[in-house]
């Protein structure tokens, strides 16, 4: 049943990563399971429960262990992984951002934010409050930087001339973050 | 001609505000409207097009001016409209931030934003990036409460004990980017 159970989700995964979020429908699935679509509601009472199970793998897989340092390091760390995380899949970050969003899941890099920044000292509701917004930019940085490569490479949009490296991108726009709440944290 | 296309995206609006996003296609909107679908794609060439017009049309009714002051002060007062602007439609968080990331349209924030910090003394690339990051973080936050406050009240979710207070948590988020950013300023 376990295992029937990983299936299902790794077989999601795969559906997710060729045709993309739209194309990922309960019938899809059964028929590529070969199963009918029953079966798989027999382990996920609803394509929302998939999809936060599917969001939790996709975390899972792209997990990477934490390093030592000061807690800024660590929560840099922490943000380069879940983005890694995000677009190493077909609207990875469209996955993860719906289903933290409506509670169902994908809650470890929201947990492991809050710990590695009340560790560093400060106050659990200013921690709570700080993880909250790297976790927008993170997933609206992913989202964007996905939408636009899927979208270029789908020829659905022209390529925007402004946008040049995502990645040197991403990093000034956390390092803005983490600035802000280094004053925060001092003060 | 003109007033047609206004109509069009004046009933898109209404019905975006009582049915939400998912229920928003031509063929609906053709019904409101007793006309065929053709009757819209003579305005629209698709629905992503009617979709960029409703965004910056939830943007222009949302307009504020900008206040005098600091490059701060009007900063976050541009990010106050933005938010109360998507918050004042059903799904209007979701509209702008799609219409956004496909590059179709809603850029007038980030217009605004870019030359705020301009005029405030950043160099432009940094205010590209800051202007960004500082848009990731409204449009997810909005999104956020949004999704919370729809699912809330439709059942689909239960009320998240942890999220007290949404504008509070916003403003202290807002404050964060915004002190990283003038502490990247100054330097």
């Amino acid at each position: 049943m376990r295992h029937r159970r990983d299936d299902v989700v790794d077989r999601a995964l795969a559906v997710l990563d060729v045709h993309g979020l739209p194309d990922l429908t309960m019938r899809r699935l059964g028929n590529e399971l070969g199963v009918q679509p029953s079966a798989i509601y027999h382990h996920f009472a609803d394509k929302q429960t998939l999809l936060a199970a599917v969001a939790d793998t996709i975390l899972a897989r792209g997990g990477r262990p934490l390093p030592e340092g000061s807690w800024e390091e660590r929560a840099r760390a922490s943000c380069h992984t879940l983005r890694d995380a995000c677009l190493a899949w077909t609207d990875g970050a469209e996955v993860v951002a719906t289903v933290r969003a409506f509670g169902l899941g994908a809650r470890a890099p929201y947990d492991e934010l809050v710990g590695v920044l009340t560790e560093g000292g400060l106050d659990p509701e200013l921690a709570g409050t700080a993880s909250r917004t790297l976790l927008h930019f993170v997933l609206g940085h992913a989202l964007d930087e996905q939408t636009h490569r899927q979208a270029g490479s789908a020829g659905a949009i022209a390529s925007d001339p402004t946008s040049t490296d995502h990645t040197s991108d991403f990093e000034t726009g956390l390092d803005l973050v983490l600035a802000g709440l280094a004053v925060r944290a001092t003060r």
